[in-house]
């Protein structure tokens, strides 16, 4: 067989060969851009170009600040194509972490959302390594900025020729992309992506969801998380049309328009949009839904009432996945089996509300406290443990934290879950966030659930605290549902018959106005803990 | 990135533990077995226990000679995975070439179907490499044979431990299946299959119909043909529910019910079984095609009046494939675009009959006399070349051949086509079967296309045959529907405001009974040109 190497390159190419009617839309405010693939492969090269021109070479990271928009997508295709490698940071990230992944990425041109500057300015003095700065704007207009040297984007590539020679010498294992993950304690973390382990995965995303052609794509995943989920590599790849909402990815109405105008079949999103979503519905939104067949859902557990509210009342079908920054991200997906069809359906949304089943390419252990692995019953618990070509082996420039994470050749995910018979992953709890009290383990993540499904609550955050007998003791931080009173013996109460011991109910509540949110929208259990370890509630 | 070699081993062990209920069915002529992926992984690797005891190692070479069965289906991953090469032989080779591509092969065991004996019985003393020959049976009893030493596959196996440590440390670019192609001159060709190329291949199938676990797959095209087109590996990977219809394979009786009793979405086949699937439907052949949503037809071309009539009149939408043992095979499919769905039928056939477009992954030239790449207007006539990671780079032990087919890091198809301004490939004629007359050039497919549009015409040849004035002359090899009466004169008449030119019309006709058909069932030219270089006529 030939020796050729998987690269990106290839699915560009290809898609502007043989694609290149089908559509790129991107969603402004003021207007809704549309372009073909034979028309972003043009920018794409003449962004190649410029790239060159900014003297970016073969393995040189330049970082992306930017929202889900065409220009983005170029950049997701131009860097790597060429040869050099593309940094998606996120913005959400504190200002001091934000600077410090950009130094520790070593990158040389930002590449900036006209509408994200304010996030880049005021950190820029504090950049080590950037050479220029570069303006994404569908205005056609330089904004005011204090960024120097500074070039709008369109401008920059106009003057370039459309055609570009990608090299086909490329190693497949060389970088393509990288991201930071933000790490419980210290500076974030890099995770380095190679071409090969990019399409291996766009691979196995299509595979797992029977994703092809004929599809259409809405992007609402944020591109600096996890890649967009990988997604619009498998859609240039097959030349999907794909939807990019921008700015507008948190309007619920103008993205039921979107799915209904274009005609989208598959999107993914985190469960705060499903719950944004969900409440726009409840409201007598406008939608239709007729067209949608993929649905995936990550990043944080995705509410069983919401998968089941949005499914029997609006045909809008989520299928939870699961994966992490390290794993490209796609890890398992919780699509019920073809024989599942005629089950219940509250069997099949115990399929779609788990974890899922291990993506085809993968390997996997769930590995108990004496290193076995746990049994397929769904109830002994054990450490998820990943391998495969689109796992990482380690992070970028960071030995020390690497050991850690990487012991023997496998990915130790920090989750702890459990593996039903047909397969069929549940988390338990993060490894850290678990609570031990008297020898016992208490999953947080369990107690959550129930002290949520009590009408009067609406979010709630289990952590252990220090106790002089049990040494530790769970404690709830709570946060009622708008204008709803509640007292710790109401909780008790409610939780008596519900929770697995008596051990698990709460030794302590603390009422919140709102719990601490990381920034991509998970519970801030480590902020809560330095706060009660503190003594201070906020 | 992990540095994971892309294995068999993990499609088949991911299976075996998450779809483990999943069923695979094999059809023989007296009852429907069936198993489970479950079941199958056992004797899997049970069966790598045996090749181990028979003295296999890695690399070595084993043949099977074996129908679409599930004992095919454990050899096809028990070889690999174990470390050997899996050679699929084609039965109906004729006698000479079969001993010659087993001794080629150096195969050292060889695998028989009970039912295929006679093919190997009649020239076991030819073999110079086998030590060993196993019978594959569902009767559970040794058939008599002349074959020596033999054992019965099942008794073979079932003394070994149902687990077996399929290595994880084999390169991915190991040899892990072989097929020989049927060679216009000469001996047969032999193309070696790595595990990373079928890995690659089977995610490119799968992407490009958008196969999934939710399928049903239905094995028509044989598992020596270019690995039932790679089929069975995308569906062990994906732990789809496989049928084998093994000698049932031509009963469309079986052949319908199965469709309907198993629930089959996705099927592939050459255009012979799809006449005889319309000639038992015409008759009133009970039929449920609502599950099938995939029918890909290759191997030669499929008439568009049968497309057309399968479609219209039974719902059985065939889509082309285009590819050759060179290329694992798919290089290319004929689905039509999303954009096109609302197109007029005739388009959408336009599409479905022609060669497709290149498939994801791969590369291709169009070339032509002058070594340029053909302009995309579906005109310029050009040789396919291809590159990839799953098409060849040489033939097996031929550096001679090998250099003729393989030059400049590209394959050359030895196929003329077009490509249409969509990226539609359409085949005019194999290079060699072109006819070149007083300096122009007439594709024989083309010709026999119109001849074969005559009502009374079943099928027809066009071959080149040596002419004083025109250095070359179409010639045609016309069989007429039963019963029917044609003569040269009709044939001119309904030809002259057909073909392109005057000089296309054949300068001579030769009616025959039947016309003689290679190994997979094409038109046999290169034995037509040798009758007619003899002048003898059959």
């Amino acid at each position: 067989m030939m020796d050729c190497p998987l690269l990106l390159r290839s699915f560009l190419t290809r898609t502007a060969r043989f694609f290149p009617k089908k559509e790129i839309v991107s969603i402004y405010p003021d207007e809704v851009f549309r372009y073909t693939y034979g028309d972003y492969y043009k920018r794409v090269c003449q962004f190649a170009h410029a790239l060159e021109s900014l003297g970016v070479k073969r393995g040189d990271r330049v970082a992306s600040i930017a929202l889900n928009t065409h220009r983005h997508l170029e950049l997701y295709f131009g860097v790597p194509c060429m040869g050099a490698v593309l940094h998606t940071a996120n913005f959400r990230l504190p200002q001091h972490h934000l600077a410090y992944i950009l130094n520790h990425a070593e990158d040389k041109v930002v590449f900036v959302d006209e509408d994200l500057l304010l996030f880049l300015e005021g950190l820029k003095d504090q950049l080590t390594t950037v050479k220029h700065f570069v303006v994404l704007s569908q205005t056609g207009k330089m904004p005011e900025t204090s960024l120097s040297p500074v070039y709008l984007y369109d401008d920059l590539i106009a003057k370039f020729p459309q055609e570009y020679d990608f090299p086909d010498d490329l190693d497949e294992k060389s970088p393509a992309l990288m991201c930071y993950t933000s790490a419980t304690t210290g500076d974030p973390k890099g995770v380095v992506y190679t071409h090969r382990s990019i399409y291996l995965h766009s691979f196995a995303g299509a595979a797992t969801f029977g994703v092809y052609e004929q599809d259409c794509m809405l992007h609402i995943v944020p591109m600096f998380h996890a890649n967009a989920w990988g997604m619009p590599f498998l859609a240039v790849g097959m030349g999907i049309k794909q939807i990019l909402p921008g700015r507008e990815t948190l309007n619920m109405e103008k993205i039921c328009r979107a799915i209904a105008e274009e005609k989208v079949t598959a999107t993914c999103g985190v469960p705060t949009i499903w719950l944004m979503l969900y409440n726009y519905l409840e409201k007598g939104g406008w939608h239709d839904f007729s067209t949608l067949r993929v649905i995936a859902s990550g990043g944080s557990a995705c509410p069983r009432y919401l998968m089941e509210g949005l499914n029997e009342k609006y045909n809008f079908p989520i299928r939870q996945a699961y994966g992490a920054t390290e794993t490209s991200p796609l890890a398992s997906a919780a699509l019920e089996k073809s024989y599942m069809k005629d089950w219940p359906m509250d069997k099949i949304y115990d399929a779609r509300a788990s974890a899922g089943i291990l993506a085809i390419g993968l390997d996997i252990r769930i590995v108990n406290d004496k290193g076995e692995d746990v049994k397929m019953d769904g109830k002994e618990w054990g450490e998820i443990w990943l391998r495969g070509p689109w796992i990482a082996s380690e992070y970028y420039k960071d030995p020390e934290r690497s050991k850690a994470s990487f012991e023997g050749g496998w990915l130790h995910m920090g989750d702890v879950a459990t593996i039903d018979e047909e397969g069929y992953i549940r988390l338990v709890d993060r490894t850290k966030d678990l609570v031990k009290s008297g020898g016992e383990w208490i999953s947080s993540v369990d107690l959550e659930n129930i002290i949520m499904s009590h009408p009067k609550v609406m979010e709630a955050a289990v952590i252990g605290i220090p106790d002089p007998k049990w040494q530790e003791v769970p404690m709830a931080c709570v946060v009622t549902s708008t204008g709803q009173e509640l007292t710790e013996e109401e909780l008790n109460d409610f939780l008596k018959d519900k929770v697995k011991a008596s051990y698990w109910i709460p030794k302590k509540y603390c009422f919140l106005k709102e719990l601490p949110k990381t920034s991509v929208g998970k519970f801030d259990k480590r902020g809560l803990r330095e706060q009660f370890a503190q003594g201070t509630i906020a």
